[in-house]
Formats: structure tokens, C-alpha cells, sequence
């Protein structure tokens, strides 16, 4: 594989601009081919480097400016003054070609505004979404949109399906993914109209695309299906819901175990087990959702996360470059095109 | 407290009629007033009851019918040829005040349908909600509509937070409970139009409901608020993601303590803690969703409950009924009318 450079957003993020360095070097010692560029203060960031001695030595450069996005700044206020920042400046190297992706943990909405300024939608996408990989009790599941697009239509929840589809084969190795939309009962009448016009459309293409109809909340978890599709509401509900009843579950175990000192032995005793299990739900491990749908990899980080989740970040934009998302997602979207094209000449319904 | 008749829908449900008949008599030993008719096929129901002797002797009586409504039965079907049934008599038994509520582990959407027809809505309600009360860090939280109604506008979700207001502090005993609506950021622009508007009226009323705004998915689990509104599509999604998530931190737990003989061993020892935290989330323990809105208490028992689930069901329609939940949603909706109309008469904006 080809040398690949990944633009890092060093100022984003509550840790920020430590734990993006020492996530970059974890990341360094990973992916042996990948080189960095590291936008932000540069004397603030020369002496967290030099913490590395000669790791990564000459795979990285520190791009200085002394602009950052805020956490709370608004998108608007981000397109109008936020080019020049390091979040701008991420972005803008993927456009000029001198990186594959960047990668942020800054504020989510100047991210995704600045995003799609500088980079524009691939050719037959209308909106993009947030996508990520949760776990499941199968293995992992891909999940879209976690919050791009409060409202969405059928032919948005298609596009989407389509994307989700290729991320799937992409980080998650899986030849042909079965795809679901997210719904109130698995039956073909349920849920509004939006969910079902985009069921139908999605049941009448001759898109090689493994379709299985509606899966329910709980389907997240179990992992009935590997692609998850949703309107950004919905998602974006559904995965905090996830992230509250995991605390939930561990506030109460904790609880637990400190209720006596009987309890306390016993989870020194268990420790190990519940260790084990609670690494599966570590977000840390998931961390890191692209922004489908633009002509670009964008991937951003968990805002709280530590180097360890940033490096996890970094992997998912190489991944993702590695095996050039981006044109599976726009081939795939021309056999769309064309199979919605001979339906609607069959049927005589919209294409 | 006087006698409180419940009426039973004993043929609704994957273990019934048997976990009606035993929940009936194990909810019968802590309500010791509660009195209960018991809908279904008496040559079933008879040696299922001669096996509780003398139990709760004179506190219940059979009522024959040989009609139930199938779990796959639809709406309109119920309608048609369900009045005669268990579930469409237990409701009758409501309407014709010989119960003050009504229970049933059957289909959803017939109960809903029947339900509906028979008691009509409260003065001022445009539609029902289903309502439950769900764990969290700091107790319980009420959540409604958890499926009735896939789409609402802004005035539905308005009558849902009155509605669910009046439950907590009848469920839960607050005086004075804090509510919000389900969103995907707290800040006011976050959202759709629809729960952007809902937000506003329940900003402006004069009513004495302490609204918080919004909260985010994980705010069900932190126990943020104690009344979290919103339409039925997303409720649903939130709530079955809630069970998906704790079956899959569960199905995790099993897995790492049966890796090995000694992971085993430490199961054992942590048993104890790890139980008492389990059952904090036994979803028995939350049995029993009512139909907020309608003329009368209707509560929906999940279909495979067992006897210790379905007695908690009972519980909720006597509790529900002993504290007159219907006057105190109505006597709420014509405080929100009178505020809702003054409000109007000073802005210009519409009631």
C-alpha cells in the first residue's frame, strides 16, 4: 500500500492538543505507511512532540496556525472566519490533494459546515450523514445517520442505505452486508410513509444490495442486520440511548459491588471477567464516525476522547482512504441510478 | 380506600391464560381491597384458579367468553369481531364502570383500536400515548409516546407532556416533576420545526409544569428529568435500543464469565452483586404501559410476561385508578386551555 497522509486537526477536542499527539504516535506505530500532517499552534505543539523522542521521525510536519474553531462557535460563524483555523486548514488539505482524510474532534456542526463548503457532495448525493460502528451481540454494526439530518426523505434514506452499504464492505470486511431501516415493527405497514417509500424503493432495485426490510431498536444490539439506516433524529437518539443505558448498567453494577465488603472481594475476584466484558463497550474503540456522502474522507472524533480513541480515529479515516471509499460509494451510486432508471421506464413511477 | 375493580383480559398474552390467573392472585395479596373480573374461557380458567384454594376467596369472579383476539390480528379485524372477546370485554367492563381499569397482555395495536372505540378520548386530548416509567441513575422516569403514534405535531406533544406530567406525580409521587421533550442537542435552535414549536408553547403557558427544554438520548438513562416526551416513532426506537443494549452488555457479561473454569469460580462469588444489579433492569419489574388519554385506564402488559410481571401491570392500573389519574389530566388540560388562551389574547398568536 501507498504512503498515506492523514490531516490531523491538532486544537479540537477537551484534550486537545496533547491527546491528538500522543494519539497521532500511537496511531504512527500502527500503521507503518501513514504520514501525518499536524495542524495547529506550533508552540504548543513542538514540546508534546518531542515527548515521542524519535518515533514516527520524519512522518510527520506541524502546520502552524493560531486559529481554532471554539467549541461552542456556530457553523455559520465557522464558514465565515473558520477557514484559516486548524479544523479549516484539516479540511482544506484533503481538498488540495496533499491528504486522504482529516480527522477532528472539534464542535460537529462547524466540522460538518466547513466540511461541505470546502469539499462538496459526491456526485448523486444530496445530504450527507454521520456513520459509525457500534457493537453487537454478532460482532459489529454500521449505523447511519447519527444526527447530519433531523428531517429526511425516502430518497435520502436510499442514498443513505447505499452509502452505509459500501461503508460496511469497507471497515467491516463483509462481501455483501444485509441492510435494514430502522422502524417501529418489522411488518411492511408500519412506521410513517417516509420509512416505507424508501422500503419499497429500496425492495424494487436491481441493485445487488442484500435489503431486509425493518429492523426495531432492539436490533442495534442483537446485530440482525449489518448496516442500520435512519433519519438523523432517530439516529441520533438511538445511539446516545445506547451510550446512557451502557452508564446506566455500569452505575448500577458499580453499585453493586461496593455495597458491603463482601462485595468488594468479590469484584476483585470478578474484576477480570467484567473487564473483559466492558472492553467490548469501551467508545473509545469505536470512536471515530465518518461524514458519508462528500467528496472526501472527514472523520470525526468523539470530542472527549483520549489518545487512545484518536488513534482509533486515525484508523478509521486510513482504513476508509485505504480502500477508497469514496469510489465504491459513487460506483455504486451509478448502478443505482441505472436500476432506478429501468424501474421507473417498467412501472412508469418517478426514478 | 374503597374497593377498586380491575378488570383482566385472561387470553392475552404467550403464557396465558395461566400468568393471568397467577398474577392475578399474586397482585391480590399486596392490594388487599383490589377486586378483579377475570375475561375468558371458563373451562380454562377454572382448574388454573382451584389452584390457589382459598386464595383471595370472593375477590374475583369468571366471566365466560369463548372469543379472544390473535396476537397477529389487525386492528380493523378487532374492531369488527373483537367486542365479544376477553380483551373487547374487559374494556366494556371499564366503559360500563363495573371495573375502574382494564388490563391485557394482547396484541397491541387491537387493544389500542378497541380501547380507543369503546372509551373515546379525554376532553381537549387529540390522541393517545403509551406511556411507562423506565430506570435511570436517579430512579424512575416516565417516557411516552412509546409507539401509538409514529407522527405528531407540536399541540400532540404539547397534551403528551401534560399528560405524562400527571403520571409521574401520580406513578411516582413528585410533586412537582421536571419534563422535557427528546432531542438531539439541548440547545433551543437544535431539532425539527415540529419539536422546536412544542418547546416554545410549553415555554409560554402559564401552566405550573416545570419544563426543563430539551434532553439528549443518554439523558433517559441519567435520570435527567422525570417526564421525557416525544413522538411515538422515536420513543419506540428509544425504548426497544434501551432493552437491545441491556440484553447485549448482559449477553457480554455471560460470555466473559463462562471463558474458563476460573472466570466460573468468580461468577459465583460475584452472584450476589451482580443479580441485585440485574434486577434493577428486570423488565417485569416495569411491567405495565398505560394508554394515556383515553376515557378510562387501559394498561398493556408486554405479551411474554410471566406472573410476576403481569401482577406488576395489575399494580399499575389500581395505583393508576386509586389516584384518579383521568381528573387530574383533565383538570390539568383546563388549566393549559385557560393559560393557552390568555397567551393568545396577549400575543396574537393562536391557542
Amino acid at each position: 500500500m501507498a504512503s498515506l497522509t492523514i490531516a490531523l486537526d491538532a486544537m479540537g477536542g477537551d484534550d486537545a492538543p496533547r491527546m491528538v499527539v500522543d494519539g497521532m504516535f500511537q496511531a504512527a506505530e500502527s500503521l507503518a505507511e501513514a504520514r501525518f500532517l499536524l495542524f495547529g499552534d506550533r508552540a504548543k505543539l513542538e514540546p508534546l512532540v518531542a515527548r515521542h523522542g524519535e518515533a514516527a521521525k520524519g512522518r510527520y510536519e506541524i502546520r502552524h496556525t493560531d486559529q481554532r474553531v471554539a467549541g461552542d462557535e456556530k457553523p455559520s460563524q465557522a464558514l465565515r472566519k473558520g477557514r484559516g483555523s486548524s479544523m479549516g486548514l484539516a479540511i482544506e488539505a484533503v481538498k488540495q490533494g496533499e491528504a486522504v482524510g482529516a480527522v477532528s474532534a472539534g464542535n460537529t456542526g462547524a466540522l460538518m459546515a466547513l466540511a461541505k463548503f470546502a469539499l462538496r457532495m459526491l456526485p448523486g448525493i444530496d445530504r450527507p450523514a454521520i456513520c459509525t460502528v457500534l457493537p453487537t451481540m454478532r460482532g459489529q454494526s454500521v449505523v447511519l445517520d447519527l444526527g447530519a439530518n433531523v428531517e429526511c426523505d425516502a430518497e435520502t434514506l436510499v442514498q443513505f442505505a447505499i452509502m452505509g452499504e459500501a461503508y460496511a464492505r469497507t471497515m467491516l470486511g463483509i462481501a455483501t452486508p444485509m441492510v435494514a431501516l430502522l422502524n417501529v415493527g418489522s411488518e411492511e405497514v408500519k412506521g410513517h410513509d417516509i420509512v416505507r417509500e424508501a422500503a419499497q424503493r429500496l425492495r424494487d432495485t436491481d441493485l445487488p444490495i442484500d435489503f431486509k426490510g425493518f429492523v426495531e431498536g432492539d436490533g442495534i444490539g442483537k446485530g440482525d442486520v449489518d448496516v442500520i439506516v435512519t433519519d438523523g433524529f432517530t439516529g441520533n437518539v438511538a445511539l446516545k440511548t445506547v451510550e446512557g443505558t451502557a452508564k446506566l448498567i455500569g452505575h448500577h453494577l458499580r453499585n453493586s459491588f461496593e455495597k458491603s465488603i463482601w462485595s468488594k472481594l468479590a469484584y476483585l475476584v470478578a474484576r477480570p471477567a467484567i473487564t473483559s466484558a466492558r472492553d467490548h463497550f469501551d467508545p473509545r474503540r469505536y470512536n471515530g464516525a465518518m461524514f458519508v456522502g462528500l467528496n472526501g474522507i472527514v472523520i470525526k472524533s468523539h470530542g472527549g476522547t483520549d489518545a487512545f480513541g484518536f488513534a482509533n480515529a486515525i484508523r478509521v479515516a486510513h482504513q476508509l482512504s485505504a480502500e477508497r471509499i469514496d469510489d465504491r460509494i459513487t460506483e455504486d451510486l451509478r448502478h443505482f441510478s441505472a436500476a432506478a432508471t429501468a424501474v421507473a421506464a417498467t412501472t412508469g413511477a418517478p426514478g
